[in-house]
């Protein structure tokens, strides 16, 4: 059976699951110092990247779960399709000592920028439906490459949590005549206990129903469908809660601060998505500092997540960590 | 704000998120032998159990998620209740060095037998939907307990994961007329490089469509709603089944395998199920011997699993385990 990148449908939980077994045999034994994801240093052990300057870069996964040159699907005795999607691998800076709370607010709205131009890239491919750029950070959750870099998966489908996300807010939208995020957003600052950064036109915040203790979301206030969509202003405050939330990850135990982070956007197959509103969520994987909080039984075989901490006690521990996004590193 | 168990309404996702942060209170000082969940031997430091023979034993969780006893949700900005659930322990035998692996199958038919009776209960309550028993084994899923258990938690609504899987298997029997687990057991059956264990009434297979590299599904050949409709017989097979997979994983790499296990019935929410299939699936976190499978990027922020190995290799690895389910342990 072929070992192909290929989707297999799932009839149970009705959705695709990828599976690309050649992603196991990477071999390689580059010099101790060598990082891949940094600037070519000796042409005997290039890297994923040439020599010379750049702010950010990007660059297909040579290991993807997903390609556009997927090609035969093995029969099987569920549907299955080959794997037509992209999956980009972004690097956030030169600096293999960066983060994103360490980067430039120029720096960061650069990113952000280059976000949205990879999804309009990608999704204007016919075969892609969705893209979702996220950031695994910290061994915690797998990553052990720590030159920081972010994952771009492109589908040729509307993922099962985005799908869920934005058929709730098409309802909302449908029956109320304004958008879901953008009313929670209104009544997130109305109570204000969980706010943790604001300006005009962007807002971070503990959400009211965090399923991880340590959840944080970022939006622009206004209801913003994707990247490109962004006035200046409010991409620029984007760029701000970005710093400053990963800032005061980052002081609150005063250790780097493990997170997965995504960003969500209105699907790219061409349809009209009004109800739909840009937004990153944190899943930061540790309830204390010495504690994980590790899915098991509710959440994963159940689907309900039970947190042993209140959003309110969470936001305030964030809300104290003094941070000025105006100590920026400049390069 | 109160910190007795409710939920919150996560708007964008559509479900509930219990909080209980009374649980983090627990503070115990036994002596380093003690065993919560072994049978009292010093009256001094009493364990969850009384003195005494017991074979399997069901306690409340004293620091639960969910009770009958919630009362007063906090007002918020989104919807709250009272979690009206009920959060139980069950301890599999008064052995502390046991596993499901080494029990024997007399015994674990009496372990399918206390699910079944437990589902029972806590279903005829009014408040109780959803009945999920599990077990969370291993460090790698955050147990840190080693006393063989399990838990029940008994949901006030159908959670997101069985809801799905449901209204999936619902659609199937409307079009079909026949059961969608049922119908991909006969497949699995009539291919059969993914089968496990087989006899006359229960199956044990890798599932075309594994999500986690060496998940298993444990089933009743023929659909059974709920524990309660099985036949003698279907629950010996459903114990040797239970046996044989943990006997491989096992015997795989010669240690304690972990892995979450949970069995899906039919909600006790009084309505018709002919479509539910009870079924067992496990989870286990590594993906090879020394490498877990961290949820990450695409498959918590997505929802789509991405499988570095294909369902076959992982089949053909546990089949080639040899295990003998005659030779059990008795107490």
């Amino acid at each position: 059976m072929s070992a192909n990148p290929h989707f297999r449908w799932h009839p149970l939980r009705g959705e695709w699951v990828a599976y690309a077994s050649h992603r196991q045999g990477r071999t390689f034994l580059p010099p101790p110092e060598y990082n891949p994801l940094g600037p070519t240093v000796d042409p005997a052990f290039p890297t994923e990247l040439p020599e010379g300057k750049y702010d950010v870069a990007v660059f297909e996964n040579r290991f993807p779960s997903m390609t556009l040159a997927a090609r035969d699907a093995p029969a099987s005795i569920v549907e299955t399709l080959p794997a037509k999607g992209v999956c980009e691998v972004v690097v956030f800076t030169r600096d293999a000592r960066a983060s994103i709370a360490t980067l430039s607010i120029d720096h960061l709205d650069l990113l952000l920028q280059v976000w949205g131009d990879r999804t309009r890239e990608l999704g204007s491919r016919p075969e892609i439906e969705y893209v979702l750029p996220f950031e695994n950070k910290g061994v915690e959750v797998g990553v052990t490459l720590h030159h920081p870099h972010g994952q771009i998966y492109a589908y040729p489908f509307v993922p099962p949590v985005p799908a869920r996300m934005l058929e709730q807010q098409a309802r909302f939208y449908r029956e109320k005549g304004k958008g879901l995020l953008a009313d929670l957003i209104a009544r997130e600052i109305a109570d204000g206990q969980r706010v943790i950064y604001q300006d005009d036109g962007a807002i971070a915040f503990v959400p009211v129903c965090a399923r991880y203790p340590y959840e944080v979301w970022i939006a622009p206030i206004e209801p913003v469908a994707t990247f490109e969509d962004l006035s200046p202003s409010q991409r620029r405050g984007l760029a701000r809660a970005l710093k400053t939330v990963t800032l005061k990850y980052d002081g609150l135990w005063n250790r780097s601060f493990p997170y997965l982070m995504a960003w969500f956007s209105a699907p790219t197959d061409g349809k009209a998505y009004p109800h739909a509103h840009l937004h990153a969520q944190f899943y930061p994987p540790y309830r204390t500092s010495d504690r994980l909080k590790y899915l098991a039984g509710t959440e994963l075989a159940g689907g309900m997540f039970a947190n042993d901490s209140i959003p309110e006690e969470k936001a305030r521990e964030l809300q104290e960590v003094a941070v000025s996004i105006e100590e920026t590193v400049h390069f």
